[in-house]
């Protein structure tokens, strides 16, 4: 993929004054605010979706949005990536080969007539199309329950957006042993998980080498999104839905949700975690 | 409106076994989780959206999302509500009258062939149409500091939901003096917000004399939502974005953010907020 960028990226935040209350005294001071900007996600000239997504990291959020919303089956069929700074937003407009899902919107549009999807569940049109199964992951690592509190608590250091703002979501990727190797911020938790499967496709790591984690909660669209990266164990700090539970489970995911200091819960396909390191260092 | 209703509506959350795991010991529990269900909005036939929601106070969340995302233009265009639970999830089948905007969802797709338009954005083709501006609310009521703290208090007390499962978002309506009268939860932030309003509008409340609390954060979605519905205080306990107090100030909302005991951030027209009580109670 090549990439022509049209201005250079925003830092995710920006300044605005604020009236501060604090135990019956206002001051007006300055916060920084996370930027939240319409993007959206053009194939071969026809737009897909229009995301409200920090606007930073976009090489990334393309190459995952594109990935996990099945617009591509592999990274090469993304040919080609232009950034262009409007307005109204942000377009990604990106060329992808002729074989690729996203390649003929404009024709499948006009023979499918699929209307207007809405937020939620991205370009579905109908109930029966709502919740996809993907097929099962792959082997994954096993993981120890220290590894596990490792990443968590590397995961606190490494978000800058979220320091500044207190409005981002991360997500971040892990080896086996929770040595943090990518985060990505995003004010939407899918955004986060899209461009973290982007920079990990572009570094060329092994899904089955590590872990997924988020700052957020585990819902029904992290866990399938999770599933078309082929990720097979993801941590999230807050709570799973019963619906990505069923999708963990059917796609062989381990599903860790409340991943706390010293504390976690297990959903699903718990053998992937492992106690050892624990009893060795009591 | 009337309402027919099929099922028995769930309460929200479902049992899942769970893997515990605290201070280096595993037990195996049970977890309440929180359910988490794809739901058809369909007009006159034609699906506008499919939303992933809670799958209970569906009748305030029918008649709130057609108001905030501009399928009625008033409460009057809804005529009927027909709850279908089918395997795949829940249909909300709504007769609207012929003069409402999402009457002809059918016809229009044929005239303008919107296509897919994914998540984030409701029912958004373009970058155009990505940031809507609706025109300025009313007056609104002034609120003391103290009535915003009493109400944040008394929140807390009454999100049953999210006591179960930790994992669901609640919108509240209180009134000037920080009383709650109504709370609606679910595990999509935009949703509990839509089930609130639709809530407040069946129980005939005036929007002028109270304000809205939520447990989220912020978004540029939620102002537009408070906004269509003319609401002029809203209050988040988590963080704005930069989009949300852009809008905020445009359409004459009040922005409250980071509201927490004993301290709140305002970031647009701070003059709906005093202080009075605050000096009679040292």
């Amino acid at each position: 993929m090549s990439t022509i960028e049209h201005e250079e990226e925003s830092r995710g935040y920006a300044v605005r004054a604020v009236d501060r209350w604090r135990h019956g005294t206002s001051t007006h001071e300055n916060d920084f605010v996370a930027e939240e900007v319409p993007v959206a996600m053009v194939y071969n000239g026809a737009t897909f979706a229009v995301m409200m997504a920090s606007p930073h990291d976009l090489d990334d959020f393309a190459l995952g949005f594109s990935l996990t919303e099945r617009l591509i089956d592999d990274p090469s069929q993304l040919l080609q990536l232009e950034t262009h700074a409007l307005i109204e937003g942000i377009e990604l407009s990106m060329q992808v080969t002729d074989n690729a899902p996203g390649a003929h919107l404009e024709k499948e549009r006009q023979r499918l007539l699929p209307g207007r999807s809405g937020c939620g569940i991205c370009g579905t049109r109908e109930l029966e199309n709502a919740v996809r199964h993907d097929g099962a992951v792959g082997e994954g690592a096993t993981v120890s329950r220290d590894a596990l509190e490792y990443a968590l608590q590397e995961l606190k250091q490494r978000q800058p957006m979220n320091l500044a703002t207190g409005a981002v979501h991360a997500a971040a990727w892990a080896d086996a042993t929770g040595r943090i190797l990518h985060v990505r911020e995003d004010v939407g938790r899918h955004n986060a998980l899209d461009k973290l499967i982007g920079a990990i496709h572009r570094a060329g790591i092994d899904v089955n080498d590590g872990f997924a984690l988020v700052t957020s909660r585990a819902s029904y669209e992290m866990v399938t999104k999770a599933a078309s990266a082929g990720i097979a164990l993801l941590a999230a700090i807050s709570a799973p839905t019963a619906l990505a539970i069923e999708l963990a489970r059917s796609a062989g995911i381990t599903l860790v949700g409340f991943a706390r200091p010293g504390s976690h819960n297990v959903y699903t396909h718990p053998a992937r975690l492992r106690a050892e390191e624990s009893r060795e260092t009591p």
